[in-house]
Order: C-alpha cells, then structure tokens, then sequence
C-alpha cells in the first residue's frame, strides 16, 4: 500500500474547505465538529483557539463559517499535526489558509509548563473544544491512535476548562462539545471561569435521550444558565438529517440563536 | 370577609383529587407540582417525602398516581401544613387520606436537630421536592408568604439536596422540579449523592428555552447522567397544552419512560 492511499481528503461545509485524515485510523472528524465549529457566532472577530483540534475539522470550520476569525489549531499527536499543516496546505483551502495556525502542544500542560509550550495566558478571544470523550471504562479500542483521541480520564474536562479559562481574554466566548452525560462535569468546571452558559442538547431522534451537548459559555460572566430547545438530528423516522441539522452542519446556520 | 372565603378549592387529575389553597395569598400550587409528581413511576412502593410540600400538591397527586405509595408531606409554614391537614379531611380525598400525613419541620434543619424534627436518616424510599425558587437578585414579593415560598438563598439547593440524600434509603428515588438555571447547581447538590440522574427539560414553547427542569436520581446510584427529550406545554402557536403535557399534568402519563 503507498503512503498516499493512507488518507482521504473529505469535504466539509458543501465543498467550502477540504480535510485531509488517516483513513484507517485516528480518531476521523465529522459530525461533532460541524456542530461545534456552529456554536461560534458567523459574525465572531478575533483569535480562536481549537483545543485537540486533531485533523484541524472544527477550527477550520470557523474558519469557513467566520471571515474575521483567526485560528490556531492546538494538538498534541504529531501525527495529527502534519494532517492539520496539509489540510492547510491543499489548494481548495487556499482562501483560508491565511488564517489558520497549528501549535503543537498538550491542552493539559499548565503554569510555565503551558506558557512555554506556546498557550500564554489571555490571549484568545475564544475557545472550542471536542475533548476525547470515552471514559475509562468503556473499553479501549484496540487502535492506540484511537485511543489517544477517545478514552477519556478523570479530571479531563476539568483540567481542559482549566487550559481554556486561563487562555481566555476577559468575556472571550468557550464552547465545548461533548457526550450528553458529561453536562454535570462540563457545568463544575465551568463554575467560577465561564458563565451565563447556554446549552444545546443534540437529540438523534425526538423521542430519544440526547447523546451530545453543545455548551457555549463566556469567560466571567454572570448570566444565568439557559438550556435551549434541542436539536434533532433526524426525524422520528428514516436516515436523512432534519432541515435544521443540515443547515447547521453545512455552516449555514449557528447552533445558537445569534447564529 | 368571612374566613370561609379566603380559601379556594381546587380539582387536579380530572377531579380524582382536591386542594384547599389560600385564595390570595402564599405560592399557589398546579403546574410544577403536578409535573415534579409525574417523575414517580406509577408503580412505586413505599414511603415517600415531599420536601416543603405546601398545601401538599405534589404529596396529594402521587398518592393520586401511585396507589400503593404513603406520602409524608413536610412543612415548614403552619398555614400551609394546616391547608394540608384540611385538604387531606376532604370528604372528596376520602380515597387518599388514609396514606398521607402531615409534618411540620424545617427542610434546612441539620443533624440532631432533624431527626428531633421527625425526619429519621434512611427512612424514605423516595423523596420529591419543589423548592422555593426565586433567587435574591429578583425582586422580592410584598407579600410575606409568598416570599417565604419564593426566595432562593444561596445555598438552598444543597442544603435541600442534603437533607434528601440523608432521609433516603439506599436506592431510593429523588425527584426535584427547578428553573432551568438552576441545573448546574441540582447537578452540583446531587454529586456523591444521587447518581444515574435523568433530566427533562421544560420547555413553553418548541423554539423556546427551557423555563423548568425535573431532575431525577437514585441514592448511590453510579449509572450515567442521560439528557431525555423535553416536555413542550404548549405548541408553536396557541394557548392549550400539548397532549403529552395534558396527560403528565392530570396524573395519566409519568415523565419518564417508566410511566
């Protein structure tokens, strides 16, 4: 097999940005990031840091979705951070490649540790996170690159939180997507950094429980909490996406109501 | 005017049960109470707590849902405990009356002081509760009942939340009715508490957030948080309840799967 049949170039946003992505291994990003890139505002104007960006998907998404946004791609496998640089690299990402960086670095370094590693302190006008989300006791997959992006081990979303909060400009938008039964987790590490926190649960079907959450919160603010209406993935019957999701996956439509 | 008329008599579950209400004063009960009530599953067994019960709303409509449940309403305010106390003597309760009583006993009350109340450690097999709930940045009410009824100290939720976990028995269910802001803090209060929690989300309106949550958990339970589909009292445009709404609310249908 040659080096070149080990990835695929995907298109996301209706062709608007390309990825390029281990085939066979790797955690492959899809869906949790189209929805994650569209809790950022289309009208956001700053410098956003994707936290364990992998493959570059959601921060390239806001990218597509945000002409004034700045992006810096933070990931520790190196492996992950050569696909980012290609992604970049590809011609059909030409007319975003100016705006996008990659760093490589580990989101849970902290202290001088993580200003060394190249995340100073309140400078990011906001932060997305997908953080790896299965916990240890799910069983581990047999693929350690897989592994590295999936198992997910306690104090994580604290110690991520933590990063995000620190790297946070005062008022700076955070949003995180993770698995539904995270919500307590996400909301404790959230008290006392990120406030007035709006979450969008994500349904796959009206009449099942959600297995995502989408939280979008601001670094110290004192709103009150909001849950919103959540989004169904699909209709109560058949496999396409509902007219929502698919907009909100193309980019067309945020996930909260500023869009 | 009479004392006869400073009291309402009010019909719940399509006339199966009835409440005697302070007409113009104090927090009146129906909507919350009969959703918070609704989180019991009609089969249940047991002895069961409602936590600052009122006039007794949620205490009298699971005795209305659950036949084979004895419910001990607690009350702090003596006017409410002795509206319970009369509504439990309505000859239209006849059917109840013999499974419900009445105590009168501060839900913040700690240790000693809590038992000395009446509220013995391991004792319930479920415990319910809708807790004042207007915290001290709004407004407060001139009138002193209603007041007491919806001023939310710092702290409330957890000292409530403590005093459940701590009457409970091993497994038992908890069930609390909140604004929709206060979900982190629920979550927070139940940690190390209640486990397996189910939440679902009360929304007016499809488009609309959430304005209540009903949360429910088990005493030392381990088993994952799930987010359920909300609850939508009305549809998009009109002022009638939706018919799950309708049949939740008259006591035909529980809020979760298990009826």
């Amino acid at each position: 097999m040659s080096e070149a049949e080990r990835f695929t170039i995907d298109a996301f946003h209706r062709g608007r940005f390309h990825l390029l992505q281990p085939a066979d291994k790797g955690h492959r990003a899809g869906l949790d990031a189209m929805l994650l890139a569209a809790a950022v505002p289309g009208t956001f104007s700053g410098l956003l840091a994707d936290l364990g960006s992998g493959a570059g998907a959601a921060g390239l998404a806001v990218a597509s979705r945000c002409p004034a946004s700045q992006i810096l791609l933070v990931e520790r496998s190196a492996e992950m951070v050569d696909c980012a640089l290609q992604s970049i690299a590809l011609t059909q990402n030409a007319n975003l490649a100016g705006r996008i960086s990659v760093l490589q670095a580990d989101v849970e370094a902290t202290g001088r540790a993580r200003v060394a590693a190249g995340l100073d302190d309140n400078r990011f006008n906001f932060v997305i996170m997908n953080p790896p989300f299965n916990g240890p006791r799910d069983r581990p997959s047999p693929d350690s690159l897989r592994r590295d992006a999936h198992v997910m081990t306690d104090g994580l979303l604290e110690a991520w939180i933590r990063t995000a909060a620190a790297i946070a400009t005062a008022n700076a938008g955070f949003a995180i997507i993770a698995r539904a039964e995270s919500l307590g987790d996400i909301l404790a590490a959230c008290s006392g950094r990120f406030g007035a926190a709006e979450i969008r649960p994500i349904h796959p079907r009206p009449n099942a429980a959600a297995i995502r959450v989408v939280v979008r919160a601001r670094k110290g603010a004192r709103g009150m909490l909001k849950l919103m209406p959540p989004l169904m993935l699909h209709a109560e019957e058949g496999r396409g996406f509902t007219d929502e999701a698919n907009a909100v996956i193309n980019g067309e439509r945020g996930l909260f109501a500023d869009r």
